[in-house]
């Protein structure tokens, strides 16, 4: 396939090593200032050693990458909130060329679903997003597989960095000022965590997930009931160890619903996972509860489930 | 899609149910005595009805069920070991005429892979046989959206009998013969429960998930390594417990080896689920490791494989 990259941070580096890896050929490159485009497939090492060195990713016009001979669009730029932009314009001019879209960028489809899902539907292109939650666990396409009708309800930790703060709570016996710091030295935590600790990107993969559950409703962040773990005192972890159980930034979504918050579980479930991993238990109407864990985020885990998205295409 | 399927005990008969409910016609129904054969949609409460009242599925030949107007066929016998017959042929048969097979029937693809894989080459047909490992868990579907080569090694519980087993005895302290007594009485265990419990069911699911990992490979049964846990006493639970350990019967698959017995692991463990579930971890080269867990077995947990099979085809 001609893989075109939207995007060129963490993600966006690690799907350009990816897609020359699983044998594609990346034809555009862009960031938001600059781009390359070169049908004959662009030269990846050379590219990144630029971004690296320059901070651009070569001098071509970024609006041309999209316009680029490519047959599938990866959106890697960060997720942003309300109309999305500008990733769901990029979406929207590769599906309006008949192109396929993976999104790494939660925004279109937590908060524009039925405005992608109509592109979509006008277009020979498909958008696929498995990488916008839980990383390379393979949340949505398990759904897919079973069908969404037949899966009931989702539960789980879907944010890395504050299953670790509240993993290092529990056992340092830690306030979470004090880890959250530690956390960020330790590079888990970006310089602005903020849509980690207050439940938004848990929220953000909540909706996500509702939508592909419910189909119609379009569901967008301010469906979801939301509280974070930022006035969680200590104190409620040691109250919970003593009595055998643990608290997890738990996301559950149910009947159109979605909730996210800090909720009680026993200290071993399958669904507190230790430090930066994620879990999830689909409850499904035949098969009983299927629980899925792994690494929820990370460059090359987010790449490698944009590379199963865009295999799916080929088959 | 027009549905034939071979075979109407526990997991077919579900399969005839699920079908329906999934919008399928079921065109052709045989056990390996009689036949229902109707182009426009057999009546499948009415052929499972029968089945229990009789012991038929109705008046057709079951040889012509195999040439009959399905564009999927699937495979429910009961697995075989070696020549893997009948199902390899009837496989073969549906593969001849350019329709597509999906197995739940281990026998074709733990015994013959390369022959099967033969066979899929000269089809317009696909074989897909996610139902044989792991129930309702993604098992191989996900090893396929990675890439099989992507995956260095698995490992896990593939068996719910012998799971059970053990977690019976550590939990009450009992023998093997007095929990397999009781396992049988609760109907967890079959009347002869011996694949479950000497592992060759597990090595079976271990050869499938290596000839997937390996593809050129062709693995079989005689190539794994095999140990039961018939003679695994309580004691050894016992020392295990001690020192917040358990044992379960582990597969594990890695550089085109097999390997069964009984493994300690830590007592929390995802890799050592509580009852009759089943649990792996999927080591892969970019992502780290996946666990997945789940009900591994029920009739109606495979035909829900079955079904996410045939919907892959529809794609």
């Amino acid at each position: 396939m001609r893989v075109g990259v939207i995007g060129v941070g963490d993600v966006g580096s690690a799907v350009l090593e990816l897609s020359t890896e699983y044998g594609h050929t990346v034809t555009a490159v862009a960031d938001s200032k600059s781009a390359t485009i070169e049908p004959e497939g662009v030269n990846v090492s050379e590219v990144l050693s630029t971004k690296r060195t320059d901070g651009v990713v070569g001098s071509d016009d970024p609006k041309e990458a999209l316009e680029g001979p490519y047959d599938v669009l990866v959106e890697c730029t960060p997720t942003t909130l309300d109309d999305a932009e500008p990733g769901f314009s990029h979406a929207g001019i590769a599906l309006q060329r008949d192109r396929h879209v993976v999104l790494a960028n939660k925004g279109p489809v937590a908060e524009r679903y039925r405005d992608l899902k109509e592109l979509e539907a006008e277009s020979d292109g498909t958008v696929r997003f498995g990488a916008t939650v839980g990383g390379a666990i393979p949340i949505i396409s398990t759904i897919e597989d079973f069908g969404p009708d037949r899966v009931t309800s989702l539960r789980g930790v879907l944010n890395g960095t504050a299953n670790f703060i509240l993993s290092r709570m529990a056992t340092e016996g830690l306030d979470y000022e004090h880890v959250l710091a530690e956390t960020q030295d330790l590079g888990v935590a970006e310089a602005d965590p903020s849509f980690d600790v207050n439940g938004i990107d848990a929220a953000l993969k909540g909706v996500i997930i509702a939508n592909v559950l419910e189909r119609e409703e379009n569901l967008s962040l301010e469906d979801a009931e939301i509280e974070g773990i930022e006035n969680l005192p200590g104190s409620m972890l040691d109250l919970a160890q003593k009595d055998g159980r643990t608290i997890r930034l738990i996301v559950e979504v149910t009947d159109g619903t979605v909730r996210v918050g800090p909720r009680l579980l026993p200290k071993n479930s399958d669904l507190a996972p230790v430090g930066t991993r994620n879990a999830v238990g689909i409850e499904t109407e035949s098969a009983g509860q299927l629980n899925l864990s792994g690494r929820g985020a990370g460059g090359v885990e987010t790449a490698s489930a944009v590379l199963s998205d865009i295999e799916r295409f080929s088959k």
